[in-house]
């Protein structure tokens, strides 16, 4: 898949947008970020009345590489899918933005950035984030790169909470959404698997209360658990039974602990392959923000009140049956509380024994949903 | 509860049951374990014609101590439900017993057990062993109680997989088996959730290989870890958030990675008391008995075959609306099979929004239907 990668935009290739201190990131812990920087890519040309840029916002564990090669495993761009010549977000007629959320480890600014006001990394004085946070950090750089109107934004599971943010925040300078197997806010079961993650993470002796870089250690062991313990979360137990069910990995059983079972040996190598890629006080921060993640709370507890200033938009939800992390029960919340704020909202839930992930594998009804959807709008939009 | 906990029994008050080294537990590995111990307790009298025997068989971190307060806790037996006068299990009527699995660590031999031939304890140098394993050395402590044949076994979850290994191994000595909440073999992603567990533990340096014993170390960060990721499967989506929600500890956020929602606060609760009464090592053994557990597998890959020597006893299979773990079509695969088998089976599935733990607790529909069949069985045997 890797020769599907695009080239970088002619516009800019992307890279790192660097913020003067003049222009600070405002918390919603009150806390300030000096001298902000956003790891960003993008694709395609912005056209002349700068119409159609369309912002891609990742997940948990994603980054800016949507549709290019990730820098460190080399692994083709995570959303190429949806990215490309032909695809709903189309390099030749779309300009495409994606950037690395705040506390991220990929090149915008997080617990393992310099804090400059010490000259060594953040780790846990890093201040605590919100999704509301990522936003107004991406806000600020689509303004940067002279994007005042966004045709779309589009994201999956945190991705989907990001565009909820925009909508709410920033719904005059947008003119559609796409959430993706996401919710509104985070249920006690899903912030039980993060604080499990961050419970392994923390137990590991080498994390060494967040300053591992201090000590040249890394938390790496509890890093892995965490990631595998989530890894089950973003499968489906049909997907699973019909990807490995009890197959051994070799011949009879060990009677020992090594991997006998290939869903473990996949398991570990989930774990001992994400470890290289990820920094684990981002893993912190960002399932953090996750938690406190709850649009209503901040509307007097009705979600629909926190979009009435969205009517003007046009939304597209789309859920799997299969998905127990983010289930159609919590993306038919967001359609409810949208049509009542008085929103134009697409919704579709997409039969997929695939989970979770469904929104980063093979789902053709989701490709043909978001072709005709976005199509839908450019056209209203003069665009196509 | 507490004062429900029953007095011991009139006949014997359980305690620890020294097999000589002339009767070793042959294990399925091809191992033996030679001076085998079983720690038991039982409540009410056996009756002069020896046939009113009942055996518990516990779950994973469970214990002899189904009706009488836990020795390192204080807290009241753990299926005072089902256990006492009136309940469906009676020891005016009833002879009841449950003995520590093999593996264990409430004193049948395990893990943590001295080795006979070394003086030290086994650790990882214990043989790995099987629900078949369990239940020889069950069969050899209800010998030797004398007693031929049991009136029923009755368990949940893995209790429910002895239950099932009972019948095929030892079905001449049941009249009925009562099944609960529970499989016939262990889906990928039960050994996922495992697999993650034992990952847990073994991360921890104070495992040490196993050998913490010796280094006067105990892994409890680990152990907890692996606790609070298999507790969030004991429950289910809806109960976690009737129970929890989105509640926070105190009023407002800490902004940092205290456990600010009550559902944290919950699950570290769940790991911290945890490891005060259970070993590390045993869990690692016990999960993989489960993950090994597969009756089909030794019989021709067909499960109804497994059954048809127990075609003259009665079954009862239970299972709950909102049990992911062990999910209705798990044990509707085992009533089918039994049925294909020629026995005769009761199978109730009960509305309960508790998930797996449902089988613990207040489900006055899984009492009814236990004491309807098991009084109903009494009768047939005469007993009633």
């Amino acid at each position: 898949m890797a020769d599907l990668d695009l080239a970088p935009s002619a516009l800019t290739d992307g890279g790192t947008w660097r913020f003067p201190t003049s222009e600070p990131l405002r918390l919603d812990s009150g806390g300030v970020i000096e001298g902000l920087e956003v790891a960003y890519q993008t694709y395609g040309r912005l056209n002349a009345d700068r119409s159609n840029a369309v912002l891609v916002c990742h997940a948990l564990t994603g980054d800016q590489h949507v549709a290019s090669p990730h820098p460190v495993t080399g692994k083709p761009g995570w959303w190429l899918r949806l990215v490309g010549p032909g695809k709903p977000l189309d390099p030749e007629r779309h300009f495409i933005i994606c950037s690395n959320v705040i506390g991220g480890c990929m090149g915008s600014t997080g617990p393992a950035s310099i804090n400059p006001a010490t000259g060594k990394p953040w780790a846990l004085s890093f201040p605590v984030i919100t999704i509301a946070d990522m936003v107004r950090a991406q806000a600020m750089l689509v303004s940067a790169l002279e994007v005042e109107t966004l045709f779309a934004v589009v994201g999956g599971s945190m991705g989907g909470m990001q565009v909820q943010q925009w909508a709410v925040d920033y719904p005059e300078r947008l003119a559609s959404a796409v959430i993706i197997a996401s919710a509104s806010r985070h249920s006690a079961q899903n912030i039980a698997f993060h604080e499990v993650g961050r419970q392994a993470i923390m137990a590991d002796p080498d994390w060494r209360g967040g300053a591992y870089a201090d000590h040249g250690t890394r938390p790496e062991k509890g890093l892995a658990v965490a990631r595998m313990a989530a890894h089950i979360t973003y499968l489906s137990e049909p997907a699973l039974q019909r990807k490995f069910g009890r197959e051994l990995q070799r011949d009879g059983l060990s009677w020992g602990f090594d991997a006998d079972f290939q869903v473990e040996s996949y398991l570990r190598h989930q774990g001992a392959s994400f470890v290289d890629r990820f920094d684990a006080n981002s893993y912190l921060y960002i399932t953090r923000a996750m938690d406190y993640f709850d649009i209503a709370a901040s509307h007097g507890g009705v979600l629909a009140s926190a979009f009435t200033r969205a009517r003007h938009m046009r939304f597209c939800v789309l859920s799997f049956t299969s998905d127990w992390l983010y289930p159609t029960t919590e993306n038919r919340h967001i359609v409810r509380a949208l049509t009542a704020a008085g929103c134009r909202v697409a919704f579709v839930e997409i039969e997929s024994d695939k989970g979770h992930d469904a929104f980063l594998l093979d789902e053709p009804v989701m490709d043909a949903a978001l072709t005709g959807f976005l199509g839908s709008v450019e056209r209203e939009r003069g665009l196509a």
